[in-house]
């Protein structure tokens, strides 16, 4: 089958023919109608962040498709089946995986980082995680419901725990941003957006923002964000992962106010204790959604909560992944996707 | 009446007959019994912290006695009730008092601080806040509740949530966190403690830690911790108020776990962002206590979860208000308490 | 002034000029601007429930209108302020009121019920629960907010916890009935609808229903329910107040699942009590909404996840009450709004 | 192996010898050191309830005992090994295992009901449920811990959610309620005991209760119960399974109160709709226990919040389990244990 393969950082992925992986016991093969081009990839390509199987490795972790084949012991699902592939696997047999948070689980594979992942014809992967994707729902844009829907989804439902009335305010308005952006309205929220490019913000408040913030051109934004919500957001998320948005976001809350980490950082973050004690505020880390969420992130879709046509800005045959990923370096595109 | 007076930082408290205050419309006028002697205290006299009252100002915010007079239209008390004053006074109007969060209220008055407190034979404070003490806890000991056991319980109650079979780590040992290691300890958590003293180590274990350790004398003790507990514990409460502690008790958690801010630290604290991100870490504030959950403390106390006799290991007459802080600034003391 | 007086069960109310009240202390008069017409006043007049005071009493607890004078020490309002008066006024000294459940207030006062309400030119009430109307939400209509919107704010969002994706079901789609299945649906529940109209069905449909039953024509519908929803809905409101009905929506759940009793049945419901066990069934009583939620009820409103003017059918003029309550005994309007 | 075979209600257990089992693949074999007997075996024997897998089947599903053998792909366990077993065994697959509800598993399995269980010298068990037991924790008496205090535990934290200073009563003295009377009054709660007999009360008494009452011989007991408790428990749990004494449970609730039905009653529950609606009751079904809380409660145990030696008030070995049945059946035992 055609895949791309890393090699090394600094490379350009490898368009080369490799063997069709053959789904071992328990395991399905999916043939890949999309897969969504993430910044990880360019962690990885660009930057130099190592992935857990040393390379050669196919990357992608955003993956749909239709079942191609099953391996043996497998009865939830038949060739043809129409799904989706959480981006992380869980192991099932953890204290966390057993206590209602697989998303932590303690052994997790990710796709296109511990094993192959979707920029190829065809991967395998456990059927246990597979979930099923509606008719209505299509393949090639919705590949990229398995990190740019379902991680929102986790952090506004599961960690922000956002309630209807809510002022919360979104940091960051790229694939996760947005997406932040239109699942906390859509459940209620009075949504303040922030980004650097007045473009993202357009979207922004297409895609529900109450009002926006170009951190970029606005003095003290997070006084402004302050003035405008009465005092402050009950609910901030930083999905950009710097320090200085992270405290921006903090400096963003109200009294009892809570911040949840989206965007994975490795600065250090300054925190004011005092301000964190005395307020009560609360800061919560966010990673992935657990596959039993899967489902329902795919139905806030399906409703139109998420416009997932309107995430979806570019797509590229695989064979033209070095534009998928200069299109995404690029910083006007939200989502990009690639199709073998 | 006697009252020990607050004139300014760097000078004794004075010693001096003020009047006696009269309880207005909707308060109640108390005879102190014992008067808790808090580092807080010294904040003020030592460090410099201003009070929100300008000086001259009565300190003393852990008061217990019997009700001397009641003010217009209070009905809910009468001459002769044993009570317990709440450290904090809330206003009971804005959204955070009237959401169940009276302990943030964004119009609080503390004892000793924005008002009169309790080093003094009477004291003058809103009925609606009084807490009624039963006969068998006694007033003089009984007046740390109102800080010393309630901030501790709201913390490992309300923000830690503690549950049955819990590793948690406390980290300092003085009168907040010894009492938070007995109610962790009494809701069925495994408590480590964590001090620079061993003799208050040796309290811990007594007040019901199953293991200790001494932070000055040893080498990577929250690896330590993370090796006992079997990966990490899952709650962690710092009540130095030190960055160093901070980030220690953080680096003490596991996958998932919960670090709680008992301590008011001035310090910036460089936080792990990525660890935080990665493993959903939870870093919450905690402040005070809420009123209508004094009760719940007292009856701790009551039924011998939180062991008062042996937190109050100082008494002194209010005369002797410079001996009592003294006390306290050597650091061998639990808790110190005045009686007028 | 104007106003409509119950005087005795199965006696129209009296239209009559009665003195206007003046404001006392900590209260403010309200120009009724639009009260919504009620079931509950219907229990009164026609079932002959007694009210908490006794006749003559005005009836009405769903009023909007402007502040027409302030009583003495009020300074969180002023003349001419547009507001919306919670239907139920809270002590805000008990313990529930303390611990954020102002909704079950020991000593609550019911406008229309234990003090006079809104089938009048003025209402004099407490200024504490006094709510802000914003400008984009008419008062007339918005008067329903008062009861018809914030009961089920509280039944979906604090009770029943919908949780986007989750599967719900409404039994009764009256006024209280659609506005659960606007707020559901709002939130992201997939949302089937029950009533014995088909006309009311057809409006549930329009207001964000996925699917509904006709529970007079459709034979064991609990069990399609089921079958729709894979298995049983995670939530169920019964919003009728029949034990028929409260049971079907019993059996309409999913393992796990939650039913809300939302409506007032003076009936036993005979409970299957070994599959509430079994299932971990959780059956729960939910009644009215803390003042603090009702600023995000309107918010709902303001946001269009509740359609107002799609509410109220029918208006009339203070003068006309007896062709309201007709209209509401007629069963085929949503809800009616009477104006002095 | 020997073994207590159960062929027809209304008949003895015989005592036969049967072929050891083997362990499958992701199974271990263990020796029965213990086994608890539990009223549900009487529900088999003496009332014909029927067992899921039909006769002839091995009752007993409170063991713990020694890993005998380990079946293929078994890494996490070696022979030797001191374990409990769960009285229930979950699939590990459905959604609510993989939401962190694995004790209402759609797919579960119990010993001796579903599967041979531990009236024998050995049962073989998947691996992945088996609990480690700790060296200070005796296995004879320990393996009431699988059932007759995990479904306790469950009870009181994740259902009954029982916070420091709540009102509690424990409806039903046997060896469920009296592990309910002690986790309850370990983590703080003022517990109420309720049973028929004033020995069982005694018990209650010692294990922690604050206060007892005799159902039968107490007028309008729960009248008394809300009289102590100033209005009524905020948690009642009801461990016999009967309806009257459900509804009593009810009755005896504070506003905002929370019944947890513990025992199983095939009775309907003539539920007071109209109380749990006005005063927000919460009805809640609870079921077992989830093997991640499994070492939690073995910790309750280990130090000492539960008193196992005092609740294991009879032992037999495996050729008198007729007298044990018997003496289960003669009501003054709490828990009796069968070693082979």
């Amino acid at each position: 089958m055609k895949a791309a393969v890393f090699h090394a950082p600094h490379q350009p992925l490898e368009l080369v023919d490799v063997p069709t992986p053959e789904p071992k016991t328990g395991e399905v093969l999916v043939q890949v109608a999309g897969c969504g081009v993430c910044h990880t990839d360019l962690h990885y390509i660009d930057h130099g962040t190592p992935t857990f199987k040393p390379p050669p490795i196919i990357l992608g972790h955003e993956v749909a498709g239709t079942v191609a084949e099953v391996g043996a012991g497998v009865t939830s699902l038949t060739a043809g089946a129409r799904v989706l592939i959480p981006a992380v696997l869980s192991c099932g047999h953890c204290t966390l995986c057993r206590s209602g948070r697989e998303n932590i689980c303690e052994n997790s594979q990710m796709l296109g980082n511990h094993i192959d992942g979707g920029y190829a014809e065809f991967v395998a992967v456990p059927a246990k995680d597979i979930v099923h994707m509606p008719d209505d729902v299509p393949l090639v844009e919705g590949s990229i419901i398995a990190d740019a829907v379902t991680t929102p989804y986790h952090a506004v439902v599961r960690r922000g725990r956002v309630t209807p009335g809510d002022w919360v305010a979104v940091f960051g308005c790229g694939g996760v941003g947005l997406s932040l952006v239109q699942i906390a309205s859509a459940v209620g929220g009075r949504v303040i957006a922030v980004d650097v490019k007045d473009a993202k913000l357009e979207t922004a408040k297409r895609f529900g923002a109450t009002a926006v913030f170009n951190a970029a051109t606005t003095k003290k934004f997070d006084k402004e964000i302050r003035a405008l919500s009465g005092g402050g957001v009950n609910v901030a998320f930083e999905a950009v992962g710097k320090a200085v948005t992270q405290e921006a976001a903090l400096n963003s809350l109200i009294t009892g106010g809570r911040l949840v980490l989206v965007g994975y950082s490795p600065e250090t973050l300054p925190l004011n204790a005092g301000r964190v004690m005395f307020r009560e505020i609360e800061v919560l880390g966010s990673l992935g959604c657990r596959p039993v969420d899967y489902p329902r992130a795919i139905e806030m879709v399906r409703q139109g909560h998420v416009r997932l046509l309107d995430l979806v800005t570019h797509r590229f045959p695989l064979e033209r992944i070095a534009d998928a990923l200069d299109t995404l370096r690029g910083g006007d595109a939200i989502r990009v996707v690639v199709t073998p």
